[in-house]
Formats: structure tokens, C-alpha cells, sequence
């Protein structure tokens, strides 16, 4: 069978994030199917991705201005800097919506298993923008996985030589709507250390 | 936040099948921040598949010739096609590999709900094939959901005119493997309606 280019088409699918083969199988036929409803309206929307979407120099969201709109938003306080790993971490705290202060993508977490070293994180550029910008306080919004936690401390060491910079992290605990019986060791154990009188 | 052209790849991507907007959201992230590598590569198999892969006017298959090369494959038993509902279906066949005929793809099944008729699959194709070729057997291997049966029942009603047409259908009971305990009742009651002596 002569199928090349169906294969490759599946393939193709097949190496994007979380899909199987067997995902990839069926987007690629209902694209197939639906060329001019689906497959031709996908490609242009590729492509003018491709050409419109940007990264943000100053704090690495992606968007099609640079500096991003977030940077550019006067109303935000650019006192607070919230480090997070990735920009969907950045969209979960936008969606939510409570963070009124400015983000950084450091761009991932250290980690040898995916080769991601210090010079692949932007802590430079985070260091570059306390010296200009007059920030007090730097919030690490990272995992609380292995790499996350390894990577706080870096990035906290990195700024420990700022005067009057206020370095926090999110609270660790029992996660609200958890039932005790369900969490695993660690959470447990940090709750349990981390406990607050009641007042 | 001017972040249309991200939410409308955002958009694009969650119409696939399967896709949810939080996978979405991951595969366009993972597209946008790998351009190279990813996106533009996708693009072009995206393009090339638009042009180069085609249906089979005989089987309804798809390939990158026409009639395709199952249909062209003169070591195949012409006399024996095997009906199924989708591409999809005809791949999986392929894949096990036992059956050496010809393949018909419907193209779905009836359904009021998803708006499929009768002038929806090709039924009219099988019937000229089946005028045309030196076909002994059809095999119903549609799905054994209520729309596939149905669908079943009515492709049975058209062919019946045809003398000397042996019609079958794919033999229903408990799947191999199966446990009788995790069985559904119309299963159990279809395995045991068609129960087989032991010889």
C-alpha cells in the first residue's frame, strides 16, 4: 500500500502532546474527510500563528505585541513579579484572576532528563528586570515536583543579593476539597509540619 | 489581552476529535514554542496531504491513487467485499490482516441525530459494484451500536434482489477474553439466544 503520505500525516499528529496513535489516526481522517471545513482553515491558521505569535522579550508570555499586553497593562502593579514555569501556568493564574502584579515564564523547570540547564532559563533576563524595574517582591509560582522545588531554591539564591526583596512561595498543604485519606505521604507530612495555630 | 490569533488556534485545534481545550491548549503551546520544528513541518504535511491524498471512487478508501491500492491489487479475492463504516474500521481489518477481499466504506452509518441518511452513504456504489464485479458474498462488518445495525438491516434489504448473493454479517456474543460477570445484558442475551453446540 502506497499510504506515505497518510502515515506521515499521522505521524505527524501523533508527535504532538498527548495523542496516540490512535488519536492521530482519527484526526488525521476526520481532516481528510473535511478538507475544506477543517484541514485548509487549520493550515491558515498555522501559518498566520507562525507569522503573528510572539514571544514577550521583557517576561517570555507569548502574545502578538512585544512588549506583551500583560507588560504593556499600566494598571498592574509592577512591584510584584510572580515566577512561573510555563505560560500556561501564567494562563491558569490569569484565568483565575486574582494576580494583579506582573509574570515571568522562566521557561520550564531544571531538570537533566530534559536537558533543561540554567542557561536555558530566562534568570537572567529576571534579574535584569529587578535591577531596572523597582520591584519588592518576586512570588515563585513553580511546581512543588522535584524540579519545581530544585529550581525555587536556584532562582532564590540567584536573588538572595537584592536589598529589600521580599523572595516568597505558594503555601504547601492539603489542597482545598482534599480528602485526608487520599494524600500522599509528602503532602501530608509538609501539612502536618507546616500547621497553623487557629485563632 | 489582543490574544485572538492564540484563541483562535487555540479554537481550531479543540474542534478535533477527541480534543478537549485544555489538550488544546497544551498542543498549541507546544506548537507555537517549537515553530520550527514542529509547526512548519506540520503545515507542509498538513498541505501536502490536502493535494495529494484522495478518496477511491470504487471503495471509498483513501490513498494517493485512485482506485486505490487495495482496489488495485489484482491478488485480492474479488468476489468477496467486506462492508464497514469507516476508513478507520477498513484499517483495523488491515491491521489483523485475515481478510483477502475487497473493502466498500459506507461512509458512516444512519443517523437522524448526526444527520446521515440513506443518500449520505454509498450504497448506490455497492449495489453498481456488485453489477459489475463477480461478487459471491457481502460481509456486514458494521458496528453493532443501534445506528450500525440498522444500517445493516437496510444494506441487507437493498442487496436481496441480487440471486445467488450470499449476505453475512460478523458473529455477535461474548468478546474474547471477556468476563461474564462485566457483560452487558444485550450481549449475554444475544450470546445466549445464538448459544453453539460443542461437537
Amino acid at each position: 500500500m502506497s499510504v506515505s503520505q497518510i502515515d506521515k500525516l499521522i505521524n505527524d499528529i501523533s508527535k504532538l502532546p498527548g495523542l496516540g496513535r490512535r488519536s492521530a489516526q482519527r484526526i488525521a481522517l476526520h481532516l481528510i474527510k473535511n478538507k475544506e471545513k477543517f484541514l485548509l482553515p487549520l493550515v491558515q491558521t498555522l501559518r498566520e500563528a507562525n507569522l503573528k505569535i510572539i514571544d514577550c522579550d521583557n517576561c517570555g508570555n507569548i502574545d502578538m505585541i512585544n512588549p506583551c499586553s500583560l507588560c504593556q497593562n499600566t494598571k498592574r502593579d509592577e512591584c510584584t513579579i510572580l515566577v512561573v514555569e510555563d505560560v500556561s501556568d501564567l494562563w491558569t493564574f490569569e484565568r483565575i484572576g486574582f494576580f494583579k502584579g506582573m509574570y515571568h515564564v522562566l521557561g520550564g523547570s531544571l531538570s537533566a532528563m530534559n536537558g533543561i540547564g540554567l542557561d536555558e532559563l530566562r534568570i537572567k533576563n529576571l534579574i535584569d528586570r529587578i535591577n531596572k524595574q523597582k520591584v519588592t517582591e518576586v512570588i515563585l509560582g513553580l511546581s512543588t515536583t522535584m524540579e519545581g522545588q530544585t529550581t525555587s531554591h536556584v532562582v532564590a539564591d540567584k536573588l538572595e543579593d537584592f536589598e529589600n526583596l521580599i523572595i516568597t512561595r505558594l503555601a504547601q498543604g492539603v489542597p482545598i476539597g482534599g480528602e485526608v485519606h487520599f494524600l500522599d505521604e509528602n503532602t501530608l507530612n509538609t501539612a502536618f509540619q507546616s500547621r497553623k495555630k487557629i485563632s
